[in-house]
């Protein structure tokens, strides 16, 4: 064997033949296996069990500074909420909001907060001809479904080794005032697992804006997610919030975590992180929307995961299940793809993907020949703005749920299916 | 002592006099009393701790339809918690979506969806030139102020002993095309404790709108809040969405319910009902929100309350709690105001809240008064839109909070705040 390339059209058709009959093989299977979504499995859910039995009915339910947790008010979280997520925010507990239990559902809300009423004194965006945001590459689906649902404009921008392509993110927002902002994951990226630079971090806040009030919604969803637990194996991110205000941008971003891959998802707490004006008028903008987000499972939160160190040793059970099933990524798709070099994939030390590129051209096809054989995958295309991949070559792959032996035969028929692909690509273009 | 009108001026005077040295003697005792916000009493709240132990680390987790709880997903709620809610909003668990845990927040989002994004195929509001919305005075002032925030023109429409003025309703909504809902608390309603009439659920139902796209906010947030057990002492309520399907417009309503005065304010559960149609649009127009809200939370309700029965039983624990206060403040506002003859009172049969109507001219003196000796009012005007009650007669009495004694403290000093500025007034008109 040898690279798919480099075979001989005959070569490549005995070669799909095989493959063909391999799929064929799986499919009389009837697997049912998934790598879609980046969930938690079963026994990670198992690790905030605990949770549940913080609160009872015979407990204190009184935060720290004497609210009684139970009734209303208290519209930006309880002390000991507040402290938890700064922990995960890496900021100051006074700068943070603690909202309900979704991040997506916090980002949503303060992009509709500047689209209705503005922020940092501009006028409200939906009052401008045009609003435009740019969308790493490779990257996370929901963020551009959120752009999408409120009619912003996506241009896509490629992410490198260590982050967004400053160059062309640099020259966009001088340019062009309809530029309001940017989405970043900017450690474990979705899906490539990056993490920002120093330098990317420092030239997103130095960067001249053509729009005053330009965002940078940082969506730090992996902050604590790393694979190992010594932290010489773990990627480390500038603060966004510091160099901000060192480049003299106090209110450019806004930062968002939420306790969902940590605890319970969906049942977690979500927070967000700005500078004092913005938190100021953010409290201000939300009051028509509620008064008080959960303060109970607020309470629940910070006296189960306490402080930093707290949350760091609950991840390190996290990263001991995933480490596995991350490991057995790079080992299936090294040993069923290297030889062929037809495909590249990232390999993270945190975060929820993996990130693979197969031949332009092929990313759909793998994805229905995955399909056909029972697993279902990310859809292709869901990584760029408007589900279209101008390349159709990336595929997220989502490792975390499926049971390490599910995820050993998914892996197997979506190895086949990628090759496939590419074989057929590849005799097409003769 | 008679009538204050039929006081000579004289008269008047010294009763004034006597007033301020009461006045004066309460302010000298430094209180802090509040009956400013429809907040559950800490022994309402003890009522569901049991709450906090329905779900524990070794529950099953898992809803009858098999998901399980703890991980991503259901858009629009686990079956027993539609089933539970639409007990609630005297639905079919089919129609109905469970959102967070505020209806507030349900009522802001689902308008901001109609102006964001349109509603049964008409045009985004916010492409509107105008939006108007139906304001029933006195009402509930974090309705006016979503309105508000969102740039909604309100109108208000005098409220009556079966609910909003119909004939000016009928000619508002028939005459103007930029007029596109109202708010409604069609039971035990916030202040006046009116529940709405059968006729005027009918009229509301069948009235001609200029706009198709016109939606009911029916905010049923006292549904099972009754003060009384026996049936014969409950106000019940025709059901908007049977009236509004036998009058050919299924898609006119919305309806919105909690259980934050039922369990805990703020850590409860909340949700809409609507028409099949209207629920797929909002399913449709959530998705870019939310994945799923919190199942973990809607289990524990769903566990703690059971059903109908469940519901009602839970509630005459409140009831029994309740009932003494606005017995009370029936029996103080009587016995210092009936003489007096300068203000009128409802007398609810369920609900949070009593609506007083001074004299015109003297609420927001009236308020200060109380402020100032220590008793903390809903801010006069709060129950009209842009806060400006033209008569500035109106203040909502919250009795719910304090303790029983305090309660009969705060109503002796605002019966001499309000009888101090009715003298204020009179004597000013001489």
């Amino acid at each position: 064997m040898a690279r798919y390339v480099d075979l001989t059209a005959e070569e490549q058709r005995a070669e799909l033949a095989r493959l063909r009959e391999e799929h064929a093989a799986f499919k009389a299977r009837g697997l049912a296996l998934n790598m879609a979504r980046g969930k938690p499995a079963s026994d990670q859910l198992d690790l905030s069990l605990p949770l549940l039995d913080v609160l009872r009915s015979d407990s204190d339910l009184t935060s720290e500074d004497g609210t009684d947790c139970r009734n209303y008010g208290v519209i930006d979280g309880i002390p000991e909420a507040k402290r938890l997520m700064a922990a995960m925010l890496d900021d100051d507990p006074e700068n943070v909001i603690v909202l309900g239990s979704s991040s997506l559902t916090a980002m949503y809300d303060a992009m509709a907060r500047c689209l209705d009423f503005g922020t940092g004194g501009g006028a409200p965006w939906c009052t401008l001809p045009a609003v435009r945001w740019l969308c790493p590459v490779p990257g996370y689906d929901r963020h551009f479904a959120v752009c999408e649902a409120l009619g912003i404009e996506m241009i896509p921008v490629p992410m490198g080794a260590d982050g967004p392509d400053m160059d062309l993110v640099e020259r966009l927002v001088a340019e062009d005032e309809a530029v309001k902002g940017i989405w970043c994951v900017p450690k474990y990226s979705n899906p490539g697992g990056v993490t920002y630079s120093d330098e990317v971090v420092r030239r997103l806040a130095a960067m001249e804006c053509a729009a005053d009030d330009f965002r940078i919604f940082w969506d730090n969803a992996y902050a604590v997610h790393h694979l190992f637990d010594d932290a010489a194996d773990q990627d480390r991110l500038l603060d966004i919030a510091d160099t901000c205000v060192e480049a003299g941008v106090p209110d450019r971003y806004l930062k968002f975590a939420s306790t969902s891959k940590v605890t319970l998802p969906g049942a977690g707490v979500a927070a967000l992180a700005a500078s004092p004006e913005i938190c100021d008028e953010i409290r201000a903008q939300m009051g028509a929307q509620v008064i008080g987000y959960d303060k109970i499972n607020q309470l629940r939160h910070a006296r189960f995961l306490r402080d930093a160190e707290g949350i760091a040793a609950h991840m390190r059970g996290h990263a001991a299940i995933l480490r596995p099933k991350f490991a057995l990524v790079q080992a299936k798709l090294h040993a069923a793809l290297d030889e062929a070099a037809v495909a590249t994939w990232s390999d993270p030390r945190g975060g929820y993907f993996v990130s693979f590129d197969g031949m332009p051209g092929t990313a759909a096809r793998t994805v229905a020949l995955a399909r056909e054989a029972g697993v279902t995958m990310t859809g292709a295309g869901a990584t760029w703005p408007y589900g279209r991949d101008p390349e159709d070559a990336n595929i997220r792959i989502a490792p975390t749920l499926p049971p390490l032996e599910e995820l050993d035969e998914a892996l197997d028929v979506f190895a086949c299916c990628a090759k496939m692909a590419a074989l057929e690509a590849l005799l097409a273009a003769e």
